[in-house]
């Protein structure tokens, strides 16, 4: 079975038709060209949503409980200015945080910049689904997907339940 | 407008008047030392509080409801002592934590001493007021302002919802 | 009076007798080689639960509340498998989180592998208790003990509200 993926751009301009997604498709694309390392990632959802906690929360939802999908990449909403809430709206259907994933995005984006520290995103699993928000900017999305690559297949199986995977070297 | 600051030495032993508070006038000083690069910060308010939640609260509420202060800065009772209960006070209090905001300060200040991984400091939004705990200590309320400070100025601009603000680098 | 130290090994495997405890053990023996450092550390508890809220809560609560142990280390649990909900178990019961020291295990435990950006550890206080998610790994048990080294001597005389430990230098 491929490993089903579902990218949600949050974005009042976007979803407004006023602006372009520039966020959602490079996640897309990062996501294709990695496909094999991820055991056969295909997206398989994209959808793009208000910094509104409830139309977010209303995909989020969908996408796990009801599409299985196996991981869930967010992106924007995650900064300090008033509307965005996109970790607000993540965090409180997360079952079990994954902190681990977001000490490393930031510490690979602060690499590249210092607003990296204005990151507030959150990452954890709903159900057998990994949901991790990622930045709004496209390059910083990849950047993301980058730091996570080395352990991201790894913790895609072991959300399976594959035992093979119960006792990897440090977790 | 300029941007408003208030700082909360929180200490029962300054609070009683039994000591001199070293830590909330370095922080006066240190944020006007810093005013123009912050836009223009002001320190608007200073008080003392005891380790007690409602009198942490009572202030923090006051300067972020009322007084609509821009930044917050508290100092002291964020490590393992029994009374150390700051980050809970704040923590109860904050609509949208900054979780990268801590990491960083963390981060640099482990570079001056291991007994940084002992701070249990909190950082996060409550409506358009930014509140950050800090340590105790003098010396390291300078460091970890600091290490703030090459992402500070945008967070408050972001936070004032300055549109030119909304997609930087990498949020 | 010396530290008492209460080691936790959960895991379905080894309470099923299904498979020996690698990780418990290596903990202890860490633990002993370490106690002259750690203020007279003494491994006064050990179990083992199988990945279960409750029975992993049952002997929480008992060591932190009953025994007033100092120290709990848990070990495995941590990761995403379906099953690994040790960090939530503890979570619930932590009354202040110590996040330093988790960034601080997990930064060390990236110099080994990356996988370690999977720990899903929490560690806080619980009345005079510290408790701290530890991963499933022998050797990372060891690592993560190591990493903090530096200050939990000072952790744990805080906790015991020593007062020339109220403010080392950056809590
Ligand atoms: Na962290």
């Amino acid at each position: 079975a491929p490993v089903k993926v579902g990218i949600l751009t949050v974005s009042d301009t976007v979803a407004a038709g006023a602006g372009p997604d520039g966020s959602g498709p490079r996640a897309v694309s990062v996501i294709n060209s990695l496909s094999e390392k991820l055991g056969g990632a295909k997206v398989v959802a994209t959808a793009v949503a208000p910094d509104e906690v409830n139309e977010i929360q209303n995909v989020l939802k969908n996408w796990s409980d009801v599409k299985k999908v196996n991981l869930i990449l967010t992106t924007g909403g995650t900064g300090f200015s008033p509307r965005d809430i996109t970790p607000e709206a993540t965090k409180s259907l997360i079952e079990r945080e994954a902190p681990g994933l977001l000490q490393v995005m930031l510490q690979e984006s602060l690499k590249v910049t210092p607003f990296a520290m204005l990151s507030r995103a959150m990452a954890g699993i709903r159900g057998s689904t990994l949901i991790i928000n990622m930045p709004g900017n496209p390059n910083a999305v990849a950047e993301c997907i980058d730091a996570l690559m080395p352990a991201l297949p790894h913790a895609l199986r072991q959300l399976k339940g594959d035992k093979r995977e119960k006792h990897p070297l440090h977790v």
